[in-house]
């Protein structure tokens, strides 16, 4: 099977770029001294996982149970989840630490901290868990110098429970596009949470661990003093919004979506394919950075981007490729002769994760040109 | 099971709405005298689809050629591909065709309609094919008045393909938010499709078929003189973007996203839940009409809209619910006491068939309470 063979839409991943990719990331932390513990989130594949833990990875972190269990059943063993645990959540995260998982849950405040304890209590078991830490006012966590950080630790090492380690997630660092800010941004991250496990370990919680991490701030830290491990996720295909935060080149991305040309608009310039926004996902995350790549960058089928054209819009099973102000006069252009129906396109997304969840599986494309299929996993 | 006791984040479908709407919508087709093939594409679940024939819908409208292999696994015979077909799906289609299913492909160009000639003479078999008709410049599809009109039933007619009718779909209706303004667009819609099965019929091609339809177009039109059948999709559910359009109220939304409370950020007024873009869909649909739903509505566990909050922000598997500004002061309102850790919310989203997409499954809830698991299929 070769690539313009395969039935449209797909997903392919190079994994020339994927390898370099993973490889960028784990030299990087290497080098500052941290274990890395790669975000599946992004990806959902085994054959991706497998990639970033033989490039030396140590465990990984997932956002749904599901994705623990799909990892744990691939024997892998040291999984965080990422997301703040709900009460009702505790039975399945429990039968999963029983058969063997190293699970670690993670909390943010008092009542949850409360429910795990009577959970556990009333089980006769315990499972270990984190404290998620707030550096940069992004969305949940609680902040270094806040009561509740002491409070929560407490209700959890009194009632028994590990506390592992405090994890920040300085998911702000989407929002810039300067080296200078990111640096800033990361170090702020690693401080803070540096910090609040400095005042856990003063009150007698061990805390061993100290997580932080986004693929920008992992990209962009100086020094990582304190911590011990990085999280990263959208690094391994990166996107155009990583283009714009800066931390990649369009020649880095990974993921492409394989489309082929249904018909023409010639009078409004429009090339018509079959990859929507069921393809693509209605994610416009370039819509509110310095460059708004639409629903995608265009590329022939070997991946060479058509200067002047974007995906400039998407319905559910239709795209239409339309040359930008700056690119060619689009009336001019005859696009059905350079586009005749039945080419195929490849489509570079704003963002690799929700662009990938569109899909049952990978298309990888390995630099020889097998194509193999690499199955995702998917729901909660 | 009862959905207080259900994982989340999960899709659940009111099916006494859902029954309402697909009565509503077969009610108003009976009495407008036309046949109504709906649009599949929005649930891909054969529990709805059976619902909706069973109300007297006549064949299927899908998106995709897997929709059309689970219709046809299902015994769903009469299918429509209303999505411009390119040569390289044309074995799959007539591996569909003699099996017994009695497909419909659409074109609306030259080169395709040569394509399928050219196929199915090679073949030695035919597939019948309609020609898509623009009618309001939305995507597809050409003008009732164009020449390429002739020229497709042409090469398609001497070539021996049955051309079987015109489809026409006023996709710019998502746009309106006036019964004037959509009843006007469902009559040029309808015009403009009669008058190019006018065009091909006075050229000596029979073209038996008129179909017109987008759900708003169908809500409105007054009179449907020349038109045989309508199609029409979200209706079965409905959503907050055709809240907007005018043509269904609140109480009509039978699809909404079960969430759970995870963590509070009360200086902020934030109430952060388990369901992120991963459940809701990065469907923003709803930004660009009058009124703005954000990520949608929360409601309480029964369905009660909550006056005042709006789902205002999503991450991969955390959403955030806030006071809008004409909502109670967040400040003053302990967000924590209101709704603690645990607390079980249903979240009405922007659009239906980008929501449901994110799902491996319906929940479906009955009036009586009874849940029932429906299945979804997707891919290509």
């Amino acid at each position: 099977m070769t690539l313009d063979l395969l039935d449209t839409p797909a997903a392919i991943v190079d994994t020339g770029r994927m390898n370099r990719n993973i490889a960028r990331m784990q030299t990087r932390m290497d080098a500052l001294g941290v274990r890395f513990r790669p975000h599946i989130k992004t990806t959902k594949c085994l054959d991706v996982v497998r990639a970033q833990l033989q490039a030396g990875a140590h465990g990984v972190t997932v956002s749904t149970l599901k994705e623990a269990q799909a990892c744990f059943a691939a024997g892998i063993v040291d999984v965080l989840y990422a997301v703040g645990i709900v009460p009702s959540k505790l039975p399945r995260a429990m039968a999963l630490k029983r058969r063997g998982c190293d699970l670690k849950l993670l909390v943010d405040n008092v009542a949850a901290a409360e429910a795990i304890v009577a959970f556990c209590h009333k089980e006769g078991d315990a499972v270990e868990v984190w404290i998620e830490v707030d550096t940069d006012g992004h969305r949940s966590g609680i902040a270094p110098e806040h009561d509740a950080l002491l409070e929560v630790g407490r209700i959890l090492h009194d009632g028994g429970i590990r506390v592992g380690g405090v994890m920040a997630h300085a998911g702000s660092s989407y929002e810039l596009s300067s080296s200078e800010a990111l640096r800033a941004l990361a170090e702020s991250e690693r401080a803070g949470c540096v910090h609040a496990a400095q005042r856990l370990r003063a009150s007698g919680i061990a805390c061993p661990v100290v997580s932080v991490g986004s693929t920008p701030t992992a990209l962009a830290a100086a020094a990582l003093d304190g911590v011990t491990e990085v999280r990263a996720g959208v690094y391994v295909f990166f996107d155009l919004v990583m283009h714009n935060v800066g931390v990649c080149t369009i020649d880095d991305l990974a993921l492409s979506v394989l489309t082929t040309v249904i018909g023409h608009q010639l009078e409004k310039g429009w090339v018509i394919v079959d990859a929507g926004w069921m393809a693509l996902s209605r994610d416009r995350g370039t819509a509110k950075q310095a460059r708004d790549f639409g629903y995608g960058v265009p590329c022939t089928i070997d991946g060479t981007p058509l200067e002047g054209y974007l995906m400039i819009g998407a319905n559910q099973e239709h795209g239409i490729v339309a040359a930008t102000q700056t690119g060619p006069k689009a009336h001019e252009a005859d696009l059905s002769v350079r586009f005749p129906i039945g080419t195929k396109l490849r489509i570079l997304p704003n963002h690799a994760c929700s662009t990938g969840a569109q899909f049952p599986e990978y298309r990888a494309l390995a630099p020889s040109g097998e194509l193999t299929v690499w199955q995702r996993f998917r729901g909660w």
